[in-house]
């Protein structure tokens, strides 16, 4: 049935959940997949990321060499699959709370109050 | 058209990615979005999710509090508002990424070697 | 005894490691104080730091507004407070353990190599 | 001069303080190390801290292998050597910075109200 839905559906953030549900359990992982050691290694695989970039310039990290840009690659698909994974651990419907933040944010953010700028909204 | 996209589409990432473009075109954003910029942004954002969980069991992380669970949708949310935003940044087809991620990590973890242990594949 | 030292020694690793110890002592909280836990203090520590960084450009990043100076300088001083306690907790002597590091970074990056230039030692 | 100071002092941090400098001055490397960038850096080092830790249990923690010790006790090494660079090139003086840091948590944190309890203090 997973399988099925994962072939079916064109929900991408779905189509990884199950993947990822099912990498976990061939491999009896759910043991180590508790939220708090997720959410270590999703900070873990962010910062690797951070090693990509911290010595280039803003302009340079638009175009990465080709080694950069394939390690980014990686590291990123790494922190999507593992915030997937923390949500369906957390039983968060990630596209719903992605959907209500962005809102949130709108909110947070009025167009006319903060364009061009880049401060916190608690600065404002 | 983008709107239509987004309306239509049940590409659930191509539709984040979309909709923080228009965000960000809103806000004259751009021009704070580089890559690098981006990338401290998401480890930042990642790093709030690991307050919710620095002091709590791993048994008590499956359950928590009614406020602290709200704060790790929030929190789990911008970490992939900012990834999205970032692989659009870096030309990165996300969802192809994280497919391709998971061959190589099912190559480099398979079954009958890793199953029921925790180590990184380098030292299997 | 903890104090006569704290007051004597010129030491100021040592003073911090004293003094931290005193203070998750008086308030019973070395029951929350494991290296797993404390890594992930420490790391989001961390993450607040970037937070100061995170749209400011390089040139800007040596003169902060005051908000932010102070913001930086207490995220910092959080970073060494927590450094300290872990390696406290791992029984690792800090100052010796970064001696030995700056010996064995200085054959990785040899100066003749690495001049003016900043790639990881693997590239060179 | 800087030789002789970090000869004579007791003063741990502003040992590795000088000596940091000199290691950058003679790589030439002062040009990549922008605050902005050693906030990436210190972060990337700590996360790295976060691998030796994510799937083991707290129990564990205090009792890790000795390859993990060892790359833990190197990497702890990064996190204090970066945090001391940083501080320098912000012109903050760490050790007073994290005596401040110490008052002002006595004072978040009142060992009647806090006791054998970890929340954050925006919630006592």
């Amino acid at each position: 049935m997973a399988d099925e839905l994962s072939i079916n559906s064109k929900d991408t953030l779905e189509q990884l959940k199950i993947a990822m549900r099912q990498f976990a359990e061939e491999r009896d992982w759910d043991q180590f997949h508790s939220p708090k050691n997720l959410t270590m290694a999703l900070a873990g695989e962010t910062a690797e990321l951070l090693d990509c970039f911290r010595w280039v310039t803003e302009e340079a990290s638009y175009q990465l060499d080709d080694k950069s840009a394939q390690a980014a690659k990686e590291e990123l698909a790494d922190v999507l699959l593992f915030t997937v994974r923390l949500a369906d651990k957390l039983n968060i419907d990630l596209f719903a709370a992605a959907q209500e933040k962005m809102l949130k944010n709108a909110d947070n953010y009025p167009v006319e109050q903060v364009k061009g700028k880049a401060k916190k909204y608690t600065e404002y």
